[in-house]
């Protein structure tokens, strides 16, 4: 298809489009006159992945470059690829040192010790997850890390059923794509759930008619 | 306290605090000379907040400055204050109209019946949920809509623990911070937690030695 179908399909403007694919987002079309390309489904559904992790993810274009690369590489194993996805995905740039960083790392290796959880302390998700406590107890939240093991166990259900779907992928793109995607808008998904949840929690313990429904949140 | 002092004990730069100063987000100090202000721990309290909601909940400054404009008006009623918060803090835009959007709103009113949730469907989070289904649907993973129910599920305990520990919190302003604080770095929290527990349940599933500790994730 012509690049105006493309955009078209994908909701993506041409200049866009262009813009992607100078920025190596998006490969070339396949040239068929000096001045034409064309594209194909390949296309169309890469562009609709950049959107979802552009909009719905919150990713920078630099972050879904790099995730894309890993993805198109064949020569990289899908554990690589998945380091990068996490590396990329996870938001912190690195967290400020100091005491409250120290007492963090503690707790999130005491917090994986308790809980059986085969996975280095020092991962990224590890240190993400040091850096949001350190980051509470330095807003003067500490008190909100009391949390961690209802968060634990909410978490726990949520990845294996993450995992399960992942495992009915067979092939590499597909698989990959998936995880991608599931990671970051499952996010926004379980996000958005516990929004909603909160209104209802809240609806039941402060009151308002049974069965009335309530806005905000 | 001068304006050094404030900077060392919160860690962030006297240029950034006048700049903060000057968009409103942090209070003015009390003038002692014309060319020396006065800050409290008031000041340096609300500096930290500023930096954690920036830093680890990834607010836009505009986001923080309609937040904190609304903790600071005591006009308000707290649930005015939240909602400012949950929209603010929401970061979808709006989505994309167009048939998926439509289906998936369909979707999160029948999910929000079949779990019997005080909400609306049409309220921030509701939107906010539908825009998430409608993009994985556009990105070709409509798939993974099938584990709402698994995050529901999960993220119903979180809401009445996040609800739990906001309930111990007495003052208004107290409450207001802790609502704001606990559904940001609380969303960054879990994303960390969901991500460490997909490297366990990525280990136990596909093996590695038992004991054998895992990076990546």
């Amino acid at each position: 298809m012509r690049i105006g179908e493309l955009s078209r399909r994908s909701g993506v403007s041409v200049a866009t489009i262009k813009f992607y694919v100078r920025e190596g987002l998006l490969p070339p079309g396949e040239l068929t006159s000096p001045n034409q390309a064309s594209y194909d489904s390949g296309h169309e559904r890469r562009l609709k992945l950049i959107r979802a992790l552009l909009d719905v993810g919150g990713l920078s274009l630099s972050a879904i470059g790099d995730v894309l690369r890993a993805i198109d590489d064949p020569a990289q194993p899908v554990h690589t690829v998945l380091g990068v996805a996490a590396k990329r995905i996870t938001a912190l740039e690195g967290s400020e040192p100091g005491p409250e960083l120290d007492d963090a790392r503690e707790e999130v290796a005491e917090l994986l010790e308790r809980r059986g959880w085969r996975v280095e302390a020092r991962s990224p998700a590890g240190e993400a997850l040091a850096g949001v406590l350190a980051a509470l107890r330095r807003a003067g939240h500490g008190g909100f890390c009391e949390l961690l093991d209802d968060y634990a166990s909410a978490a726990e259900p949520v990845a294996r059923a993450d995992l399960d779907y992942v495992g009915r992928r067979v092939a590499r793109e597909d698989l990959v794509e998936s995880v991608v995607v599931g990671t970051v808008l499952g996010e926004a998904m379980f996000s958005a759930l516990r929004r909603l949840a909160h209104v209802d929690a809240s609806a039941r313990a402060y009151g308002g008619e049974q069965g009335e429904r309530v806005g905000g949140g």
